[in-house]
């Protein structure tokens, strides 16, 4: 009663506290293999609390999704795009980061969101609906820096910015899995290699701003 | 006691109907959420048996890993590439092939290897190094056709061949994760597109074969 009346004081942090246990027990196990008990320990809340927030767990997994993994990928990649004087800069620094950064041990879980993807798409529709969704703006989000890049002359003018997207999404989160499994940065740099000789070919031929030899180096 | 009997009258009929049932399981299912109930029932196999031939469902799993998904990756790979007049034709084809008979159905579970790698590379240190392994090979595969057609003239010299199989087997898992999240063969086909792309770029820029036509339509 006690604990119900307090969740009930501060709802809001209660919440927030059950969605990052969860999103972290999630990052390690999964979906399916997460632990209710262990989310509740980590987040110092109990059993009647966690249900006055989410129907059940389920509920609680598709909060974590678009809460937390959604809003994390998304917001760095929003970041790395407006900070880039133009989209294919922006793209290689953000892959030159995330290689840079990448260790054995953050590896270890590779990305949740792919992770998520793997497990749940094909035995949860809801989750793949919503997952489909995540992919769907981080795709969104290149498409439109590149089809800026397209009018600022950046970008070569007959790329299918959709497609693009689509496939540097598909070369990140395969490299990630990649170097998840291989447990070693050094995938992953390599991988993120490959990716930046298709990001600078996606270069116009003579560049419109005077700087042809950003386009050296492709082959 | 009859049912141990016949197991050990036929026991590699018995492990055969075991692998292949745990295989489909796992297909769908992945490996902790597998059944080991329903994969026994699939087999039309009793407990006993189960465990005459495999101490635990972590042995079973291992053994489905290298003797159904391992085998089944390589060989078909190997036939691929040992058809081919030259490894980027017989890369190109098998990522067509892919493509072609990818249907929303067949795409639910996507790639068990890739599957099993997202789930347990990161929980079970057994599972990753022997999927790393599975990965190995197949990387390997791909560079020693990589290497062949540079003595032969039709893959350019300058290749790192390993990196190459790197990124094409990434690539390639990444692909098949996002249409498989898609539940869609149309984003299979159009991430292929832009992998075949990369396989039509390792060809020499001047053929040696005379067929210079090759390299062209690659931006």
């Amino acid at each position: 009663m006690m604990v119900t009346a307090t969740a009930k004081a501060k709802p809001a942090q209660t919440r927030t506290h059950l969605l990052a246990a969860a999103a972290e027990e999630m990052r390690q196990n999964g979906f399916r293999a997460a632990s209710l008990d262990h989310i509740l320990t980590q987040a110092g809340v109990t059993k009647g609390a966690l249900y006055h927030h989410f129907r059940n767990k389920l509920e609680l997994g598709y909060a974590v999704l678009e809460e937390v993994f959604r809003v994390q990928l998304l917001e760095n990649w929003a970041h790395a795009l407006e900070d880039a004087s133009d989209p294919i800069d922006g793209l290689i620094q953000q892959v030159r980061q995330l290689a840079e950064t990448a260790t054995a041990e953050s590896l270890q879980h590779g990305c949740p969101l792919n992770n998520l993807a793997q497990e749940m798409a094909g035995v949860e529709e809801g989750f793949r609906v919503r997952i489909e969704r995540v992919f769907g703006d981080w795709r969104g989000l290149i498409a439109s820096a590149l089809e800026k890049g397209k009018s600022d002359g950046t970008v070569r003018v007959n790329l299918d910015s959709d497609k693009s997207a689509l496939f540097i999404t598909a070369v990140i989160e395969g490299s990630v899995g990649a170097a998840k499994n291989a447990r070693d940065p050094a995938v992953l740099k390599s991988c993120f290699e490959g990716l930046e000789h298709y990001l600078l070919a996606l270069r116009p031929r003579v560049s419109f701003r005077g700087s042809g030899a950003r386009s050296a180096g492709t082959s």
